[in-house]
């Protein structure tokens, strides 16, 4: 049976053949994107898991937009304006292939920035959307080059992660975020702000969210992978009602509801006392590997590569002169490290920086330094 | 933002209006297709949850097509052949969205039974298929209708509910099992067998799924929603290994993967000794709850009515003079009872034959009594 032709677009995915290698244990692998196992909170997930056990009314067919305490403790936690509905994914890559479902006919443009989530350029992809980039500079998008992206392209989104970007960990500037939202306002343009790391920030101070600049042109997405658990497969996607109806239409096609439990779990982690100190526990030992990673990359990166600095989230950006980096993530495989070549961040026309993506969160201290060497002897014989 | 073109085509679902108003405690539902949470294996979900939250690895991201050691049992409980492959699915919901997703493209034909399932006629449309529809009899489809329509319009997909289908209730015979199958593989078209009632089988034999008969030609869907429970939303698709890689493709966009920890908990279900018991006291209740209903329609349906006997399932089929079948509901549901028309399970361009779905299994004897005898009263006065 033939497949259909909007798949037929999507290569397979480089970063899957990666993360397959490194699941080899002779492989340092600081390619995925896993967070570091002892940062769940399983002193309140065994008590809450038995306790869940005994409810007959959560193993129940449930609602489409969700568990209904849960989304009661939401609306409260995140401090929705009256006019906004939340509704429960599996997980929030669900709330963005939903987003892409209700609102993308092929040939829709959508607005990136490059480089960008791969797991976004998939969706997109698989919608068949035109994908437009715009550059990303230290304090996120060119705000120029986005308004004259608006302007040429009339897109229906702009995909954003406004905190500790993946790949490059860039968190946008107060400055830029109103500017964004400005632009949204103006041109009607729907910002997608994609928003899971927010809760990973270790040092700076917390920005206002860049949708709460445009609370009528954006819709937010929210992941409980990184602060709760992922295997939960729990998200949340929120905005203006008549944006996120749409979204309930189709999720009821796709999956008819969320997981019942898990929407309780994560509704027992939230409302536990104890859930603020093992996210600071948390974003400790984030800050730890990072510091960790940065005095290893200071020491270790040959002159013309370039660290990023972050102040949260779970991957560094490492600039390093053009090359091609495929082959240089190869050549790093071979000696036993896994990292992610910036290629795979880009869609096919766009510009492109070498770079490779480091994730720091799910490495012991012990394999960083390893594997920060090897990165230093493989670059300066390659580059 | 306009929603995109195939979301407007889908029309707001009458069956919500339905079962939204079936929510009312003042109503008797017959409307839904839950399962009676009496059935929920709770004495073996209890302890498995307690044991399930103690595992660390059960909560980290998993693998797309499933949590292994859920794979290797699901493979030999089913005896998969060794070419095929098996993918777990957020409820067997998200099997028949990914079929959808990774084969049909805007106006390729899909094949289904007239009557037919509502969630499967929202999907395709979703993906803008052409529906064609052929009439159902006792056995199943009608043979000859059904060779007429593969000649005459080269579908990709024949969806098919054999066991105990939603909404008639009607079990294929073996022989229309072997001539689907046979006409399957002579027009090259891909044989959906949608099989979540299967094991609600409560008299007469159990008959070899259609897709053993063309297992090369043929992708099979398993709810766990009917003898587990619904609230987890573990499905399964499984078929031939080329056609379901395209579906994992697919997934990995969808929502990554499913629930591991209710991936877990569904094995630690199978793999318990008194699981075989707890489907064996499902099927008791049902056969009761079935023939308590069939006895109250023989007392109270009015000539020109016929109750389909069923075998197994969750709904019976009335079949009633032919009338507005939404009015009829309409007024059923100001006297109380909720019931779905048939209306609904036929796309727009089909002829309709006029009946009421009942389902049977989540609703006491006292509320059937009382139920039925409203429902014979309306159709006394209506038909």
């Amino acid at each position: 049976m033939q497949i259909a032709k909007s798949l037929q677009q999507i290569q397979s995915s480089y970063i899957r053949e990666i993360l397959e290698a490194a699941s080899n244990p002779n492989v340092i692998s600081l390619a995925g994107g896993l967070p570091n196992d002892a940062t769940f909170p399983m002193d309140i997930i065994k008590p809450a898991m038995a306790k869940l056990g005994e409810e007959l009314a959560i193993f129940q067919y449930g609602d489409t937009a969700g568990y209904g305490p849960l989304l009661d403790h939401l609306y409260t936690r995140y401090q929705l304006p009256a006019n906004q509905k939340a509704m429960i994914t599996t997980g929030s890559q669900q709330g963005l292939d939903l987003i892409a479902r209700a609102y993308i006919d092929p040939q829709d443009c959508v607005v990136m920035e490059a480089p960008s989530y791969l797991g976004a350029m998939q969706v997109f992809g698989l919608c068949q959307a035109n994908i437009v980039t715009v550059e990303q500079n230290k304090q996120g998008p060119d705000i120029e080059a986005l308004e004259q992206c608006f302007i040429s392209n009339a897109p229906k989104l702009f995909y954003s992660v406004p905190d500790f970007h993946n790949p490059t960990g860039v968190c946008w500037s107060l400055a830029t975020r109103k500017a964004v939202a400005a632009l949204c306002e103006k041109y009607s343009v729907t910002l997608v702000e994609d928003a899971p790391y927010r809760e990973l920030r270790f040092s700076g101070e917390t920005l206002p969210m860049a949708s709460s600049f445009c609370p009528d042109h954006s819709i937010v997405l929210r992941s409980f992978s990184k602060i709760a658990a992922p295997g939960l497969r729990i998200g949340m996607v929120s905005g203006k009602e008549s944006l996120i109806q749409p979204l309930i239409k189709v999720k009821q096609g796709a999956d008819l509801h969320s997981s019942v439990p898990m929407q309780a779990l994560l509704l027992e982690l939230l409302n536990n006392d104890s859930f603020a100190q093992c996210l600071e526990n948390n974003t400790a030992l984030y800050r730890d590997r990072y510091n960790k990673m940065a005095e290893e990359l200071e020491k270790h990166l040959p002159n013309g590569c370039e660290l990023t600095q972050v102040e949260g989230g779970m991957f560094v950006w490492v600039k390093v002169p053009q090359c091609d980096t495929f082959a240089l993530a190869k050549s790093l495989l071979a000696e036993g490290v896994a990292v992610v070549p910036s290629d795979v961040f880009y869609p096919p026309s766009a510009a492109k920086s070498s770079a490779l993506r480091l994730n720091f969160t799910n490495c012991s201290p012990f394999d960083l330094d390893i594997a920060i060497q090897k990165i230093g002897q493989v670059l300066r014989t390659q580059c």
